[in-house]
């Protein structure tokens, strides 16, 4: 190495030097590597994924769109679209596609916020909100939960001339809590309108049916929300990150103006498109899940702990009363061969989110959690 | 749409509607739908795609990843790096994975600039320069090319205390032009440690034998140097948006805190772990390159078309002699069920780039020019 290019310590401005990656639900392969486990043995609980894996139609998709995999994608999405548009009743001129729809966060992000405007949202809401805001140098506006969700009163209160992009999530990740239609519906009409509002519904599929809500009536009533939806978590999609956003032209315009191209996978729009058709396989999912979370919820219950009751496919669950207990029972989990995500990054250290898994996966779990109570 | 919600026209800063979004080679599907071509009949010569499809090897990888893709992906790409250290020679915590190496690009300006910052390129290269430089509002500085290519002296001339990023490619895109490696070692001595460059190699596998050089070398010796290179080109991966980029630490880290979580998918890492490993592959589609190029130089020849010498998997080709020969020539070629790339956006209205095709593409390809000079 010359003495001209000596080592520089540090690239990149403040605000990028204090950006925290993102850390996700560890890989099986990670874990087996880690704790010596046959992968197979392994059940991973931690990244809120669909236990029963992807739709058959998805899967003959990818076989058949195989081929075409040599080729760019194409840039627009066309096919998929066209018929997310006929799902939604919405024109497909207002769809962004999004690799994931953390992607859709982080071109809203680019697209509405810079180093002198300010990203809101709740605290105990999804990290990568966190991580957008950041990602752009903007000023942070984390408004304080109630009973570990949303505060929209508060949220609006918190609304200053720096306000530009508001991020709210239902169901809430990571916490589970869901904010009625009625409440929503009074928030966007309160929210200035130059203000964009995301709302984030990557468990749209796993409400109960007797809460659901049309959003996409809000999209075409405000000018300023984005809805967000990912195959990532009902659809069984989350390795070939798929997501969208719907949104009326303005808004859409700018997103697909910081939107990367090829930002989605000829692979990742195959599946969607073929999996958008199976509602049985949905309706499946969310029967599953829905059994799942009794059979966790019931387990919790007769080993004392706290949680949070979940309109998404995870539960939040209190596992101790000190700072170390989260990371404790995650490491016990662990070498049990079960993946559950701690969630001390949320501010969360006394608490684990547990994914709803298959009967047999959450048997597991709960067999673990039992050992390691009665071990303590 | 109530009074207080009337539309907003605008979004954004202005530095953000002014990005132009990225137009892409046609797809082949959009193409037939347009013109009313069977889609089997259209040869797609515009995106310096692989002709020879992907290695067995990777088809194979995907197959065996499918039941994998209903999990997220491994976020840090454990195996494709621990593959690609081994390969270049570089430890792995020097590899950042991108979702093709455009990412890399947009990391780079993320990561390195500031609306309060400069960064700087050649002029006729990637257009994906300019929009990573756009995106986060900084001063684009575009240097004049010497024939059609980078001008290294020039940009090195042109550095001012603003600059904080450069991009060089090698070869450049879209012209084909090579800078050769003594030149490349001497403005890499030259620039300011301080200064970050991203070498692009997106085609590096299609470099003649006699000039190629060992980046990873100047990896190791400039700490401001990142590598980028993509498997969307020699390894025919295109649709599944796989590049990496190599670094010293101290730049990878701050690339990797702007990458987005999960930006590579489960199938397109598996892919590119079996792709690298097919070195006959990658041998083929060097020699089915060459062979191509000269079919497609003597048609140039022997209509009389000026064409610039291509180091890549396309040659640049001057079609006409007013502003509008390659819109012209482009329309042309669609309706004979050929796809090339228009660069006017490059600033060469005069100009297509054809990306080589198999002997019988080409030959598509020739034929089409063939009558379209004929009849005009």
């Amino acid at each position: 190495m010359s003495e001209q290019h000596a080592t520089q310590a540090r690239w990149g401005a403040d605000y990028v030097q204090a950006i925290s990656p993102y850390v996700g639900g560890k890989p099986i392969a990670e874990v087996a590597r880690q704790f010596g486990l046959q992968p197979e043995r392994i059940v991973k609980l931690a990244s809120n994924e669909n236990p029963l894996g992807m739709s058959p139609k998805a899967r003959e998709a990818i076989l058949a769109a195989m081929a075409d995999s040599t080729r760019y994608p194409d840039n627009d999405g066309y096919a998929l679209k066209q018929a997310l548009a006929s799902k939604l009743s919405v024109p497909a001129e207002w769809i962004t596609l999004g690799h994931g729809s953390s992607d859709l966060l982080e071109m809203a992000a680019r697209a509405l916020l810079t180093d002198a405007d300010a990203g809101m949202y709740s605290r105990y809401s999804f990290i990568v909100y966190t991580q957008a805001v950041q990602g752009v140098g903007a000023t942070h506006q984390i408004v304080p939960d109630r009973d570990f969700g949303h505060d929209l009163p508060a949220m609006l209160a918190a609304i200053t001339p720096q306000t530009k992009l508001i991020f709210v999530a239902n169901p809430n990740n990571p916490t589970g809590t869901f904010l009625p239609a009625d409440e929503l519906l009074d928030f966007l009409r309160k929210v200035p309108p130059h203000i964009a509002v995301v709302l984030d519904e990557a468990y749209v599929e796993y409400i109960e049916p007797a809460l659901r809500y049309d959003s996409m009536a809000w999209v075409r009533e405000f000018p300023n929300l984005i809805v967000s939806r990912t195959f990532s978590k009902a659809y069984g999609l989350a390795g070939l990150r798929m997501g969208y956003g719907v949104s009326q032209p303005a808004l859409t315009d700018v997103l697909n103006r910081v939107r990367s191209a090829f930002n989605t996978s000829t692979l990742g729009q195959a599946a969607a498109l073929a999996a958008l058709d199976d509602l049985a396989f949905i309706d499946q999912a969310y029967a599953v899940n829905r059994a799942g979370q009794a059979q966790l919820a019931a387990a919790f219950e007769a080993l004392g702990l706290r949680y949070i009751p979940s309109q998404g496919n995870f539960i939040l669950v209190k596992v101790g009363d000190d700072a170390k207990a989260g990371a404790r029972l995650n490491l016990a989990l662990l070498q049990r061969g079960v993946i559950a995500r701690p969630v001390d990054n949320y501010g969360l250290p006394q608490w684990l989110r547990i994914s709803v898994g298959t009967e047999a996966e959450n048997a597991t779990c709960i067999a673990a959690l039992r050992d390691h109570y009665a071990a303590s």
